[in-house]
């Protein structure tokens, strides 16, 4: 039976000595609602909800999967009573605005917590997530009324969301969607068409389905300036916020999948469904981004959860697992064979694995944090340059979180042995689960091109430039004796100057950025759990508890063993485009 | 519906334009029952059975996995017709010697036949491919009258074969194994004892299973010298060759895998089952051994055949799906989006897997010819260097071969976007079924294990000084304009200087070989690469066809985009031991 003990000491590590939380809430008047007593009093709760009842289902889920029979789908045993007891707890609203039931906390904190879910039943997260997702979208571009009608009763668990962007056809493109809008006399439209791989499209688990519809009104222009958003709930909404008709919407099939089989991935049709305009007309894309920006984060964040996940039951199985002999001597005498910790080769897997969960996880705080400045600040100044730094690494976060987390838990089944490829033990599991999460929301080579595209050439690298002077100045404040200064400082000069040299390739090259931008991306990624390390280690080395120094050798085992990584992305990244792109198109399907 | 053909070009482009094996079968006597005309035609009809019979049989066997009931076993629905036609095709005795009923055909050859097995349905070929590690353990090991017993009836397809090593407590570790053999007066013996993870341990493919189990006599010495071989039959075997009396073994459940679902993997208890010692009591390992070796470098087939078969899914899906436009403007303008061919990105990933099948079957190949000079060379020279060499490269064709495979297969499975998460679509079950390959005969970890131990530190780098002077040599044969020349040249020194790094620092730390193993398993594996390459484009460059010509264009794609990876592992191993070593054994359960 899988074992997991959320890390709330790291949390609170991270938190409070790295990020400084209580003196960040402390200082801004929309955040001093909460310190740290709240918050670790709520990550307490939410260490033992996950523990004691999200994880026992986590197994049975995945044997068990969703169900589907003529249009009605059930959700796994014991997801509805845990959903409910989740929404009763308030986790739905945990970062949602008081004015719709929402208890307020910031970015910081709710990561934190939705790691845990994520790390003892991802498919189960994905329930409230799409909520939270929808509800983030409608906060930002619904109108008061929408607003009113449908968010409280989200945040309370009673109705539940989607958002229905991808069709047949059209994934990456979302500018070549067919799905109509045809506008109704009373303002209403009838949406027609069909969304495939639609998370939580049809379930069990709440009353009313709300879903966040893309399509296309009959005038639009095309691509994805013409793109309009659009609620389309399950069953109609009364004036008094009871439920009306059945819309003329529905699942037509559950997907089959490789992992997160609890989760229902629908394939729903919309047949002159009756849909409400969110926002403006053909503005549909920028609202869809602002929950897009949300779950791409969360992401990131289901990568770290599974990592933690599968790190504490390598690390008990290796623990517990005698096979062979130290190479330094007999370690355990009285035993047939020593513990394989002894090993060197078990212990790298391992120490990969507690090296990108502390990193990650600082991470996706260091990025709550900028989430919050956005939402919370006051200052208008800070506010423009946090949201730039959400928007260079939302990619991050979501691609290199997931691609490590993904390494490290592949590591974890590898300690293992052929137990980590029997599905009883729950590891290969957690690599099915996990694997979704560099698909979806974009695939990790979406957000590359995000990265390299959007966020650093369109801007000429003023974004980037400005983080990493941010990390050279971090770094320099460091003690000397830390191996991460000089690493970090070294990975700043080299991040900076392969950016110039994408910078000016580009101009001579436009394929070059697309042939380059994963190798780009895990350079910004290194680079960043540098920084995170160095953040890290500065926070832990004057404290002499073992919880502290440990942190130090784990910074000194990043450099040692992950960072050089870094020389080999910069490396193929000179190499250039026409390496990639000299092949005819018939090349890649002709064998002969 | 995934589609397959078998490279059937590239495959004689490597043996005959590479290894040149028409001169090399020709000038030994005991090889000059074949050309290439002969070979051409048993790869023809391999690819015609393969694509027509057993890929048919793939998608639907992973759905229906194998099933379990009362103690028999029955294979998905197709197997056992396959498995006759394969028979009696004379496939499962393809390489076995002609006293016992094969064919006598060349390793060169036949891993090009496996290949293509191994990339239509790996499950299916666990089947057969067992029976043949058992025959090659008896034909080196077993006393006449056992090889005339067995050997004809298993490689008809008959009876077929196991090899019963791991017990719940012991897998790599086999010094501790606790299964019993007691002499009988008869010269028998009973064997008692649990086996795990028994590939084809009960199934309805064959009238009878030879299990080769390895178990302990009663006073036999502790630790992996004390360990014996024995036939234990299913059915015992009358003198006339008839079956006789059930023996007191079965299996007691099925394992619930993480893929390869069709292949029943067997939980085998022995009860006093009757067994016959192979060879000398206390020198099992060794026979073993000889099995292990054989299905090692099958374990890299397996991964070159899922990389093959990935590619051309992800080739030919690439091809046809249509998403966004190219950055060099618009390649389709009478369609809604350009093929996501286009994009960079798309390109790299597909050639990565292009390049690495390509490599690991020149790879494969190489290793072929040289198991060939241990069977058929009159040279006795010939033979121990050739044996040398085969014991160095033999964890490089698991564990590098699987490794490169499985990212390769996940490059392909990213290429179809959410389709590659979809179980209909193949690919995501290409990735399950393939993830076993880095895991069984020996986790990639313990080949890394083997070779800096065994294979290198153990004999002081000669065998590896050998192998990268002869690449060396090759390499300064070759046209200065090739970017391979100076690619491999360099990377011959790098893995000289750090190999004599690694020959010093083990005199200093014990523990040091066993913390930088995998990253020196896999600069040998690139430097491997290289040289193939090398081989390649020599063999290639004064031909003007564009399939040759892509072949050195696929050579410089290595060059920038693969061969960087050295660097970031020699800099990891140049980063020693203490960095992974330094941390207590409590430090890894230990959260807080």
């Amino acid at each position: 039976m899988p074992i997991y003990n959320a890390p709330l000491k790291d949390m609170e590590f991270i938190l409070n000595d790295v990020f400084q939380a209580e003196v960040f809430w402390g200082n801004n008047p929309n955040l001093n609602h909460i310190d740290m007593a709240t918050a670790n009093a709520i990550l307490e709760e939410m260490a033992k909800f996950s523990k004691n009842v999200i994880l026992d289902l986590n197994r049975a889920a995945d044997e068990e999967g969703a169900h589907f029979k003529n249009g009605q789908v059930t959700t796994p045993k014991g997801f509805k009573e845990a959903f409910q007891q989740y929404a009763e707890g308030g986790w739905i609203g945990l970062g949602a605005d008081e004015e719709w039931g929402g208890q307020n906390m910031p970015k910081m904190l709710t990561v934190l917590a939705d790691e845990m879910i994520f790390a003892t039943n991802p498919s189960f997260m994905l329930y409230p997530l799409l909520s939270v997702g929808a509800g983030m979208a409608l906060s930002h571009c619904a109108s008061q009324e929408q607003k009113e009608t449908y968010l409280p009763k989200i945040y309370s668990g009673e109705w539940s969301g989607t958002m229905c962007l991808t069709e047949p056809h059209a994934g990456t493109d979302l500018g070549i969607i067919k799905t109509k809008a045809e506008p109704n006399p009373d303002g209403s439209y009838n949406i027609t068409g069909t969304k495939i791989f639609i998370t939580s499209g049809e379930h069990d688990l709440s009353q009313n389905i709300i879903h966040l519809v893309l399509a296309k009104t009959p005038n639009a222009p095309a691509g994805s300036r013409g793109i309009s958003l659009f609620i389309v709930p399950k069953f109609m909404v009364n004036a008094d916020g009871s439920l009306g008709q059945r819309n003329t919407l529905g699942a037509g099939s559950l997907e089959h999948k490789m992992g997160i089989k609890g989760s229902a991935t629908c394939v729903m049709n919309f047949d002159a469904a009756k849909g409400f305009l969110v926002g403006q007309e053909n503005h549909g894309l920028a609202a869809m981004f602002i929950m897009m920006n949300y779950e791409r984060l969360s992401m990131g964040i289901q990568g770290i959860g599974a990592s933690e996940f599968a790190y504490q039951n390598a690390a008990q199985y290796a623990t517990d697992r005698l096979q062979g002999r130290s190479s330094t001597g007999t370690k355990s005498p009285d035993k047939p064979a020593d513990s394989i910790l002894v090993h060197g080769d078990v212990r790298r897997m391992l120490l990969n694995g507690r090296a990108n969960n502390e990193a990650s996880r600082a991470f996706a705080v260091y990025v709550g944090q900028q989430l919050d400045i956005t939402k919370f600040s006051l200052d208008t100044e800070a506010v423009k340059k946090a949201n730039d730094r959400v928007a260079l690494l939302t990619p991050i976060a979501k691609a290199y979180l997931t691609d490590t987390a993904f390494n490290a838990v592949l590591d974890a089944q590898m300690c293992f042995g052929g137990h980590g490829y029997i599905r009883e033990w729950g590891m290969e599991q957690c690599v099915r689960d996990l694997r979704i999460a560099q698909i979806y929301e974009g695939t990790n080579g979406v957000q590359a091109q995000d990265l390299i595209g959007r966020k650093v050439i369109k801007n000429n690298g003023v974004s980037i430039f400005e983080y990493i002077q941010e990390i050279r100045q971090f770094a320099l404040s460091l003690n000397g004796t830390l191996k991460i200064k000089a690493a970090t400082l070294h990975a700043c000069d080299e991040v900076e100057q392969i950016t110039h040299f994408i910078l000016e390739q580009t101009k001579i090259h436009p394929d070059f950025a697309n042939t380059v931008a994963v190798d780009y991306l895990h350079a910004v990624g290194l680079l960043s759990f540098s920084y995170m390390f160095a953040r890290i280690c500065q926070a832990a080395e004057q404290k002499t508890e073992s919880f502290y120094q440990n942190k130090l050798l784990l910074a000194d085992f990043f450099v040692a063993k992950n960072l050089p990584g870094l020389s080999s992305r910069l490396q193929q990244i000179k190499t250039g485009a026409s390496v990639v792109m000299q092949f005819s198109a018939d090349y890649f399907t002709t064998l002969a």
